[in-house]
């Protein structure tokens, strides 16, 4: 129950009602005893330069989970973003620290990997493709190059964008393998998927069919779209064996390393988290 | 338990923490089932301006109850305000409407009349004083004579805030009979206190003690002062008799007149709620 005494953290997109991170943050808050609530705002893309001047100011608003339209705008007006936030350019997540500025990170890419991890998947040494190099799709690409990965697969129907993307992995970590596009699936341990082919109804599959014929049941796919929770591509996955991972898994994995950056929940390292193996 | 679905109205203020509201109507929402909260927002002056703008372009946020120190820079800061908060110079509520502008009033005197007809006060040709014609005082005042006071004392150590207020009353009400400052409390309905006098330990009585020898058991006396709930002045009242009323009650009989003009809770005309015979 909110009172005078609450502190708040926001989650800003537009729209935001679809969003299920209140529910299950307010309820962890409300079972730990911890007089906080994450809040939405729906906030039109021109409203974002008011709300990040809010951040800075309102002293019970500890910062703001950031989603769908606003994650480059929230990374260009944030005063300090990690290397990471940068690489991709966009922020999921965005915090006051004891200076006044606003500080922010992407922390998607974790989230998958800590979903990943679950499904026992470890990135050093392996090889992934992730389709679709938007925020979600960078960031997943950026983590697995934290990580460990041996080989990077990058596609997506933007070359300017994947190959600017490309570059700048390549540039800080020169270690990876990193290739645009692969004549197969087979040897491939993870498929990321994070176009928005899925989302509708009669979507078309994110990859050729002549491609997809070539994965092997050993490949773990996972899917970015939250609905529906079973893809086609997580759909066509399962019909050949794979273990499929949904966009929910990634989204309730993502939980703990925002509260952690926004220091409501225990404190964690994504990157040293994700690599570890599980207990 | 907040939701990306649930509607938002704020309570703006700089201490936020001491307010009561957000539990009292946030248990409110949830009994009547509304997908709705009331938060706090602790933002400093300088922070006004942005926190105005979001609430003009903030999709799923309401309006805002406005508290110390902002009643007078929210009602600057609004589109429209009526003419009572005019009066005032103040609000204590603004919502956004259909206009996509923000309309402010101060329903606080009406909050205070209300708890008082509780009391069996009714204001029609009635005498009241009103001591201190800050943001409370003067709604407290204005209230007054919106409902048929027939004769208002308007008591102020500030001489030329207090004969502002005293002729924009008489200029908007010219039946009622403003005085300011008077020779005896005898006679009197009710004394409204409104000022700070009473908040801390050790504070001096709002009115001079040859003055409050002259209360008599007859005369109801309110403070808008919630903590503490028994001020000095209102000890003083009950040990002559009278039946005293607190801030707090002011406060608690004020949340339908805000939840109203929020559009969040029933409809009600103040005036002509104030003004009626209890049932």
């Amino acid at each position: 129950m909110i009172e005078g005494t609450t502190r708040l953290v926001a989650i800003v997109g537009s729209p935001v009602a679809q969003v299920k991170m209140p529910g299950t943050m307010n309820r962890y808050f409300a079972e730990q005893g911890l007089d906080l609530a994450l809040v939405p705002f729906d906030v039109p893309p021109a409203g974002i330069p008011d709300f990040i001047a809010l951040l800075k100011q309102g002293r019970n608003l500890l910062g703001s989970i950031v989603t769908v339209p606003h994650k480059q705008a929230m990374a260009a007006g944030a005063d300090h973003i990690t290397d990471r936030a940068r690489t991709i350019g966009a922020v999921n997540v965005v915090r006051r620290d004891a200076d006044g500025q606003l500080h922010g990170d992407h922390l998607d890419g974790f989230g998958f990997l800590n979903a990943a991890r679950a499904h026992g998947f470890h990135p050093r040494g392996r090889a992934a493709l992730v389709v679709g190099v938007g925020g979600a799709g960078g960031a997943i690409a950026c983590a697995l190059c934290e990580t460990g990965i041996a080989r990077l697969v990058l596609v997506d129907l933007d070359t300017a964008r994947v190959q600017d993307l490309g570059a700048k992995l390549r540039a800080r970590f020169p270690t990876v393998q990193i290739d645009f596009g692969c004549a197969t699936l087979a040897g491939l341990d993870l498929i990321a998927q994070a176009t928005p082919m899925g989302m509708r109804a009669g979507d078309p599959l994110p990859l050729p069919q002549a491609l997809l014929d070539t994965l092997t049941a050993e490949t773990l796919v996972g899917d970015a779209i939250t609905v529906p929770a079973i893809t086609p591509l997580l759909a066509f996955a399962q019909a050949r064996g794979c273990e499929v991972q949904t966009g929910l898994e990634m989204s309730r994995a993502s939980m703990e390393f925002l509260g952690s950056y926004l220091g409501v929940m225990p404190t964690v390292d994504p990157a040293a988290l994700v690599a570890s193996p599980l207990p």
